[in-house]
């Protein structure tokens, strides 16, 4: 590409661009869903919360289904001064072969879950992996619709999990759906620390 | 769903994911490439560091397009003693109208990265919108397929960018695709500190 060629591109691109960021001026909290079959939600919302804590903001964390204590992302942020972190009473749910105790745990996570959301001091409340709480039907999805609702305007939440509730998905200002394409665990690559957890 | 079903339900899940975790035996760090349109791909590169940190890795990154020091994610991790992070030179490539000055800072961008891939005391690397760098030409895509398949074989790379180029593609382990459903800019909200950057 010649000089000229690229730096009329640039121009015009810059342009679109400029145009579009005018546009947007409103300030408030998003509600993002991250959801799909693909590696990648549940980091992209702890690399969001990263982001939010380097700019001096307060985050919480309720992990649903991944009731773990020794993910990286546990072990760097869970003491964090900045992060408020709970995790679901034991582990994954299909791990477990008990249906009254997963639901009691749901509820009691959803419990701590809506605190959070009526908690005005809190810029980004993550939701991680709660999307399998609505399909499981551990919980319902109408009170939290309603919570998400009325939360502090400035508060911003992302909810994570593979398939989404429609009721989520109506309110949602932002969705990105990762699929998986490729992932090295076919390809017989066991999971390990630091990547998949 | 009765307690009965449930419990068959989930020890038949169970089973389908032990019999995939059995088979995944081998140990290596992998190439993942985080692509597509959506929101969500810096930002799960960035949670994935975060993982690897907590579980005491030591992680870097090269930011090639996106050179703002003041990025949340910047902001938190620059100091930190376990990540060594690389900005490129100067802006976003579409504010430049400077093609000489653009491909001069991929380059010295690309060999900073190079360096990092030939360090094996570096367990992840993140190669922050790298592939932005294939699509304008500013930098081709060989030299950088031979440094991946070089690179020590316990370290992981991610590699992040809406478009990727093929070389990449064809030797990558991991592949997700981050679809763009909604997005709350188009409904007129700015972009803001802790989330968008």
């Amino acid at each position: 590409m010649s000089e000229e060629l690229h730096r009329q591109k640039s121009i015009k691109r810059k342009a679109v661009i400029d145009a579009k960021i005018a546009k947007a001026t409103e300030q408030r909290g998003v509600l993002i869903l991250l959801k799909g079959n693909g590696k990648g939600k549940s980091s992209s919302a702890f690399g969001t919360m990263a982001r939010s804590v380097g700019h001096g903001k307060h985050c919480a964390v309720v992990q649903f289904s991944k009731g773990r204590l020794e993910t990286g992302e546990f072990k760097l942020f869970h003491r964090h001064p900045q992060i408020d972190w709970h995790v679901m009473g034991h582990g994954f749910t299909w791990e477990t072969q008990d249906c009254a105790r997963d639901i009691a745990a749901a509820e009691q996570a959803w419990q701590k879950a809506a605190e959070l959301l009526a908690d005005d001091s809190l810029d980004l409340i993550v939701l991680d992996e709660m999307s399998y709480m609505f399909k499981y039907d551990y919980l319902s999805v109408e009170p939290v619709v309603a919570a998400l609702k009325a939360r502090p305007r400035m508060q911003t939440v992302i909810i994570t999990g593979r398939t989404m509730a429609l009721g989520l998905q109506d309110i949602a200002d932002t969705i990105s759906v990762i699929q998986d394409e490729r992932h090295a665990f076919r390809l017989g690559v066991k999971a390990q620390a630091g990547i998949e957890y």
